[in-house]
């Protein structure tokens, strides 16, 4: 119905299995068969491990050195694995919020000199095919795709040149929020934590790998429907500002994800408003990078 | 020339020996003489170690199960032990923006019904007496005076009513705050996350030893002149509202930080501003919590 990448992210997340084109590169953290946290390369459905090499149980723990050089330990079929969240231990999440003019536009907010910036704790994050939880406090639960930065190597003040040395790659995120929440006063922090909402996945694939991140395009699917759909090229702020004016406040550490943005058609900004329930499912695929497959559940 | 308050502050930041009143429950977290991190009870210039039993290294794994039931495994002179921010790895620093009226005025922005929570990192986290850094790139570098609640016992959607049972006790915080980085956007994230800017300390004193927290008041002095001054009752949102408002969006764990909001008075919103400069001393006094000693540099 949406084609090869849909079917990669049904397969990531553990619906089928993957029959389609794989890459030579495309790294996920999973549980390994006996329940331990590991991380590895998925080809086909094969899982090659790489965790377990010296101190390195998480993937952030290796992507300075780089996940190229490792040699696997061990490898299982994709089905006896459980996905994790790409990064399940980030140390931060920074998201950025207001970054494409149609999101600015239909928030009716004016566009400022430099990017919204706010954050969410790990324990929000789920993984590709993992439920997206809708609190029971919230009756208006928003997807939002975005383009996920995962850092490689970290720094503080990095300029925008050598923002790139600095990234491991990418993957996907649903930022879905509580809007409700997120408007009880100025700041989006109590709407943008709740547990279960923050997918991040299904897999990093190599900044490397990906010739031009710009014309890649974030497309959210609600039950089918195409939601949003815009080219990562269309970022008030692109990737390299934000990674030179994030490491200007905070130093940035390896596994620390950055959530660049969400396009315009929100599910809040609709008319009528367009909400996420239980039952739905939802899919947020940026081009080459893959599709980030999630259903929506109530939480009981 | 501040009393005694201001005396245990400074004992506590290094300055001086203390020579002052002493609370028997009062408890820091320190360096010892080999550089090895532990949490402990302070009486008078002796510093009780009460870590490394079991497996608890930092104050934060200790909270739960309770501090008064520990005991000492060394003793040092206060002088031979290098203070820390009082919970130095909290897993969460939940900020409250707007809990004074008189702030909310000073800052032009109209009150809502529910509290504004922004969130700090915690390699922001100074220790009473380390010197707060205005950074490089900010120009407008302002003190916030603050009662910080520390977390005892975790949990989701803890009733006001609980949430005293959910309490470890308090502490103070100074939410130092780059405001041009602040102003960026609309949220406050780059202006609170700067390194060297949040000041925690200088002991956790239980909640059972304040009798009546409300009338506490905070006040904040800059080079010795008083320039916020209110009772904790003047707090718009009071703790137990503003634990079950943050634990219904999100898990709090043990060692969890709130800083509870500051009063009016703030430098920004005074005609003419008053930033702060290197040389500048700032002290937050909480009543009975005690007094928060900072000196200001500029960042090198």
């Amino acid at each position: 119905m949406f084609g090869r990448l849909l079917v990669r992210g049904r397969a990531l997340a553990g619906e089928k299995p993957y029959r389609g084109v794989f890459r030579v590169k495309e790294y996920i953290s999973f549980r390994r068969p006996d329940g331990t946290p590991s991380f590895g390369r998925i080809e086909g459905d094969t899982v090659h491990d790489l965790g377990g090499q010296g101190a390195a149980a998480y993937m952030r723990d290796a992507l300075e050195q780089g996940l190229g050089g490792l040699s696997q330990t061990a490898v299982f079929p994709r089905s006896n694995i459980v996905l994790l969240p790409v990064i399940p231990n980030p140390g931060k999440i920074l998201c950025v919020g207001l970054n494409y003019a149609t999101h600015v536009k239909e928030t009716g907010r004016e566009q400022k000199e430099h990017p919204a910036i706010f954050t969410r704790w790990a324990d929000t994050l789920i993984a590709a095919g993992d439920p997206l939880v809708r609190p029971r406090e919230s009756v208006r639960f928003d997807y939002e795709g975005e383009l996920a930065v995962i850092i490689r190597k970290g720094g503080r003040r990095i300029s925008r040149e050598q923002a790139f040395d600095h990234i491991a790659g990418y993957s996907i995120f649903n930022d879905a929020s509580a809007r409700d929440w997120q408007r009880h006063n100025i700041q989006f922090t109590p709407g943008k934590n709740f547990p279960g909402t923050g997918s991040l996945g299904p897999s990093l694939i190599p900044a490397g790998e990906i010739a031009d991140i710009g014309s890649q395009r974030v497309q959210t699917r609600l039950n089918g429907e195409l939601v949003q759909d815009q080219p990562v090229s269309d970022m008030i702020w692109n990737i390299a500002i934000i990674v030179e004016y994030c490491s200007t406040f905070t130093e940035l550490r390896p596994g620390d994800v950055i959530a660049t943005g969400t396009p315009g058609g929100v599910g809040d900004k609709r008319t009528p408003p367009l909400y996420m329930k239980s039952g739905d499912v939802v899919e947020v695929s940026v081009g080459a990078i893959g599709t980030l497959f999630n259903p929506v559940v109530d939480e009981r």
